[in-house]
């Protein structure tokens, strides 16, 4: 497997063409619009926000997505068309029509997406008015213009390729997402985009998708909020004439998987203010319930945040999020906390071992794990998260989404 | 009822005298210790944190309590005594001892508390030689420097008393409380010492206090984070003769409530970096489960606490946080929502009489009230918090807690 972790050197997928366009729709001076192409006969899976409040496209999306093979997906970036009501949907269901004329097919074969302020009506004659432009622009190489373009706060744009060998022929995944705040996707994602020339049946494709947002972007948290927008769609377009089935699924799945990861990680990383990336191990608990549990109420401390912020190898707010997390009899004699590889916290107290010097050499690092050893069980979490800093609140305080 | 919200007119309690010195253990040129003497006869309440790891001196005064009548609280600021293990213990049982001996009772009436960095060892020497300090320094009227010895990041002391005519006789209640960051008081609350001269028996004052707190202490958060040294102390000191009974428990209660709601609220007022006092009412729910977890997830949503620091009248976060509550069939074309009067969402979008510039007006208040109303049953929650602002990272990224 060869990953391409590389933005200006995304690989083209065949069957795959991508479009952007300046609609001015909030931003002033950048494109704001991506059309992504699709060859017939493609597949397509596709995961969205659990959010009560979900956005009029995600609504449209899922309905268009149950009544025909998507041919086109339309993104526009400054505008979340949410909270909106059935003027929103209208909007939604009018871009899609513009399309399909344009491009020629059904208007349910355009699956719309959305992203930015909540609450404003979507201006759809502006999107209108450039679609033609979209329809000359389109081409397979045009990944990093796409990955540009479906922007908001993100400082830069994420995108990822990766080859693998198949029954000795080679597919190609290439995906891009957005996304830096209202991060804490569930059973879905930010935007996010991934396609390939593989060849894979509908349903094998979903489980597919299902295992891969299970380990990556179901498992990252910016600040807890789930965004009404979230979207992520997986595409095989069968042009490499390798089919995917039970006999090469493992290598096809690990690729994705891998490709799914370091787009996670990649938004993580971008998270609203971030300056460190935190990976959360949490291991030996009774159960994902409540491993996860333990995960969470860390990665959403704003006490162990702000200490990752300041590089403070502040253990304590660590185990004070441990021991909130609602761990019904929690021996805290027995559990351990790393940073590192530096054991900071056992027998319910500062590690014999542990010094201050030791501590602050990891929290240095731009890159830093929490291993959270519960000592009760088999069951393990992973999760990424980021740090709490000034820039965060100035984004937010700032930043109307 | 007559409540005296001016932390510089405090009214003494009879039975209650109070001394502070400078012990020099984290801070220096300012009181960090603090005794509270307790007429023979008084009973005593308290409730402390459900952190899993809770601090030593929590361990030790439930241990005192359930041996003993208390007659001296002993606080300390600057060290919480949290993560410490057995020497913690051992720390906490030292100071109660030396207390005892100088002021002649057994040790386990002498309750410890601690507040201030987690995982250093609590310096024993420096608290002992000032024990003979406070005992000349004891005074009835010490209320104000107490109030100010057991702050930590807070920036203003917190006290209030109140005075309620029971049965033609003036029943005095005076409280005072510390805490402005790691509040998400679990069934207990942040360090608040709150005294009456009413007569009233134990297992009634138990009572009292758990309404008490259960409306108050525990319907506030700032960030989140319950501390690990949580704890509230309620004392009746009988000495004005006024005797608590069924008959006459009503107005000592709504007076006790008042006065725990004022500290309560000082404490939001005061969070780290607070600009606003928010109050979340969520209304018309199933069961309180449920607008308990609708009214916590806005508090917690660092999307919203931004937008009310820039005074953002940014309801599409608020809708958002509603959304992803995980409340189940929850439909959003019937629920409403409201800052202060205003109407800012109904029929699944933003409210046809909104305008920017009533949600703006709302908005640039100190005090705001969000109203949502679920339109599903009815159950009620009525908390509190505070927003989010740049002097929240700044006091946590500084700040060892």
């Amino acid at each position: 497997m060869n990953i391409l972790d590389d933005i200006n050197h995304l690989l083209p997928v065949a069957g795959i063409s991508l479009a952007t366009a300046a609609a001015n729709i909030c931003y002033a001076e950048r494109t704001d619009l991506t059309l992504i192409e699709l060859a017939p006969d493609s597949t397509t899976s596709a995961v969205f926000t659990q959010n009560a409040f979900c956005a009029a496209p995600v609504t449209v999306a899922k309905q268009h997505l149950n009544q025909a093979s998507p041919r086109y997906l339309l993104v526009n970036a400054g505008n979340a068309n949410a909270g909106t009501g059935q003027a929103g949907i209208d909007a939604a269901k009018a871009c899609c029509e513009s399309v399909a004329a344009e491009l020629g097919c059904d208007a349910n074969q355009v699956l719309p997406f959305s992203t930015g302020v909540i609450g404003e009506n979507l201006p759809v004659d502006k999107i209108q008015q450039v679609i033609p432009d979209l329809k000359i622009d389109l081409n397979p190489h045009h990944w990093m213009s796409a990955a540009k373009a479906i922007m908001t706060t993100d400082t830069v744009p994420k995108g990822v390729s990766c080859q693998v060998s198949i029954a000795n022929q080679i597919v190609t995944i290439t995906g891009i997402a957005k996304g830096v705040g209202m991060i804490r996707p569930d059973m879905a994602t930010m935007l996010a985009y991934i396609t390939t020339d593989a060849k894979v049946e509908k349903t094998l494709l979903d489980d597919c998708m299902k295992e891969s947002v299970a380990q990556s972007l179901n498992r990252i948290t910016v600040d807890g909020d789930t965004s009404t927008n979230d979207a992520c769609v997986l595409v095989a377009t069968g042009q490499s004439k390798v089919a995917i089935s039970e006999l090469n699924l493992k290598e096809f799945q690990q690729a994705l998987n891998k490709v799914f990861e370091t787009l996670a990680k990649a938004l993580v990383r971008d998270g609203e203010g971030a300056t460190k990336l935190i990976t959360i191990n949490v291991t030996e608990a009774q159960n994902t319930n409540e491993s996860d549990r333990v995960a969470y109420t860390v990665a959403h401390s704003p006490l162990v945040k702000t200490a990752f912020f300041a590089s403070d190898p502040n253990w304590g707010r660590i185990l004070a999020a441990v021991g909130r997390a609602g761990i019904k009899d929690l021996n805290i004699n027995t559990l351990k906390i790393f940073i590192g590889d530096i054991c900071i916290v056992e027998n319910g107290a500062r590690s014999a071992s542990y010094s201050e010097e030791l501590g602050q050499k990891v929290m240095n690092e731009t890159e830093i794990t929490i291993h959270i050893q519960l000592n009760r069980g088999q069951a393990n979490s992973q999760i990424w998260t980021c740090d709490f800093s000034y820039d965060y609140v100035k984004i937010n305080a700032e930043y109307r989404s």
